[in-house]
């Protein structure tokens, strides 16, 4: 049974293996309620898992320890287990599907785990670990359905009452439902009026769907741009928890979650992965009953593939108008560049690149096209660039 | 002057103005030193420079507050003058070049300044913050120049010793050199053991260059990523302090600086902005003898241009093999595309841009180049992709 003694107790035990992470409020974020942060991106490993297996590894037997440790994971289960079982001295095997980002491999090592690449996806990967425990005789750390894990991951319900004894909500993003079922465990039954609400992404909402239908429900197909909750199914433990002690679970979208990552970007300095940033887009899109309370947002962690950042960055530039395409029809005659690049480089556009093509299909056979990629400083300027091209008789397409 | 006493009431009158920023211990930053950071970049207003503004203010006479105060700044001074003019009930007027970026126009506006948008570059909108205090009798906030501004810097100081007495070395980048002062001031009071180190940008060397000559030199033309310490002459009153209290000062590159920043959002989930960066920077290029030592590097601020940043995360993908582009020379007939495609597909590449177009000058007249993007996983990866192409009888250029 999970119990507040529990959390409480993981509390203690994982003083030596955490770092504080403080509360911060966060100015601008929503104009309607008061919203602040429990910043787990900036805890060691980069997430809030080595909570949960830093207290689970801590209360194995002296034998299972001596076994040594296996878990399966794509990010940040893996980097918490391999740090944990290095704390307390014990050996850790990760299995990582092979397509796994290598900076999060190269982290997973450099915690001190051994590390097994398995050709395939997660499904492949996690199959691989439960065949090596029943060869090997490891002990396997479940990244979410197991009470110690869960009581772990709860410590972060106690921290934030701490801190903000008033607070009225707190959000946490769901994937398999270990963090949320620790944190509302530990705030309901410290204080039951606190609000406890959960987000899932639209394109991986299984404890969401499972809730509606009053059981747990594996999903076919899950995908979504926050892969740390991209869940098919949630654990038998944390089904019930949820049941027992959620107020109301929502989803968003990957565009609101992108917009929540970049916001983070800009107005907190702090990088979120996208399950990091659910609960801000939740609250940012208005998904929940918040106005006037004072909420924390759980931002679960910052592993964000550069990739994925790389995106969510320059959709943000051109969404603030500070890259933009311009299509122009060109004569296709001498000069016809050099006079576009003058007034671009005088209205102050700086050009990133630049596309010339001769007529195509269903055009003037004289006209030429020139796709051109500019850094703006925002709308006015791109319209100012514009408006001087089309007074140079220039036609934008 | 400034004294030790005046910093200490600078701490205790900054308390209700600035958020409490904790020094992190970053692991995997640098092999044979320990690094720690104090994160001035998770302040409010995104930097450390609200603490001499806020001192500064605080420190106003009746009549000048009804006055209203004037600045002027691209950026970070901008807002820490803004906030703490708001806080204490005074107005503020912020003098901008209007190629300043909106988000940071914005962000005055928002912490209630009134601002002023300047035709030009800083050094206008600095005289006509010079001229606007003349006409209308504003009180002029300097950014660095000023023992309330430097004694408001240097409760960093004090706040490292507090939490870290233990510190070997302290290392802050140099601007104008307010923040040095100050951080160098308090520690050298408290322990002259303790070693305070510079670094300025390449590009922008005033600091360094007059500390080499003896004398506060002005250079005709700065240029940096590091745009918060892109300043062309340091103040009389730094010159001296730096002169008096700082160990030693380097300078850093802006491709050093870039890697700093990427490795801060990748290992630290933190955003920098260059002139936060620089510190660490230093440390990462072993430019300061500081082997076994413990040190701390103070992330001055974290608001970075967000084109900057596309710039930074776009560089630090192509360095990690996680984005290629692939030079590919094919004969000029039809499903040579389909080919390369489905090669690249087969090997889990994501194709980003395709640019096909016909022969050139100086090659065979039958050939036709194909431009491609992709993103990759790593290195390996690239390597397997381009073998695979060569092995289907492709030419890569």
């Amino acid at each position: 049974m999970l119990t507040l003694d529990k959390i409480y107790h993981a509390s203690y035990v994982l003083k030596d293996v955490i770092r504080p992470t403080h509360i911060v409020k966060a100015e601008g974020l929503a104009d309607d309620c008061h919203v602040y942060l429990k910043p787990e991106n900036l805890q060691i490993t980069g997430s809030f898992k080595v909570r949960g297996s830093g207290y689970k590894i801590s209360q194995l037997s002296e034998e299972e320890k001596k076994r040594g440790v296996i878990a399966c994971s794509a990010g940040n289960h893996a980097q918490g287990v391999a740090l944990a079982a290095t704390k307390y001295g014990i050996k850790s095997l990760i299995c990582l599907p092979d397509g796994a980002p290598i900076s999060k491999v190269e982290a997973t090592k450099g915690y001190g785990a051994d590390v097994c690449m398995v050709p395939g996806v997660y499904d492949d990967a996690y199959n691989k670990a439960l065949q090596l425990r029943d060869e090997k005789n490891y002990t396997f750390i479940h990244p979410f359905d197991d009470e110690n894990v869960i009581a772990g991951q709860g410590t972060i319900g106690i921290e934030i009452l701490n801190e903000m004894p008033d607070v009225d909500a707190v959000i946490c993003a769901i994937g398999g439902g270990g963090l949320i079922s620790g944190v509302a465990c530990a705030i309901k039954n410290l204080n039951p009026n606190i609000k406890v609400y959960g987000v899932q992404a639209e394109g991986a909402p299984s404890m969401y769907e499972s809730i509606k239908q009053g059981k747990p429900v594996a999903l076919d197909k899950v995908s979504t741009i926050a892969d740390g909750i991209q869940v098919k199914e949630p654990g038998e433990h944390t089904f019930e928890y949820v049941q027992k002690y959620v107020d109301k679970i929502v989803t968003v979208s990957d565009d609101e979650i992108a917009s929540a990552i970049l916001k983070l970007i800009e107005t907190q300095k702090m990088i979120a992965e996208g399950a990091g940033a659910a609960p801000l887009a939740a609250v940012m899109y208005n998904k929940l009953p918040i106005k006037g309370k004072k909420v924390v947002c759980v931002v679960s962690g910052g592993n964000i593939d550069v990739t994925i950042l790389n995106r969510v960055i320059k959709r943000g530039l051109i969404m603030s108008g500070r890259q933009q395409t311009l299509c122009i029809e060109l004569q296709d005659k001498p000069g016809q560049l050099v006079a576009v690049s003058q007034i671009i480089a005088e209205s102050g556009g700086n050009v990133i690149s630049v596309h010339h093509e001769r007529a195509g299909e269903g055009t003037d056979v004289t006209a030429a096209y020139l796709r051109i990629i500019i850094e703006t400083r925002n709308f006015d300027h791109v319209r100012q660039i514009s408006d001087s091209l089309k007074a140079a008789g220039f036609k934008l397409v």
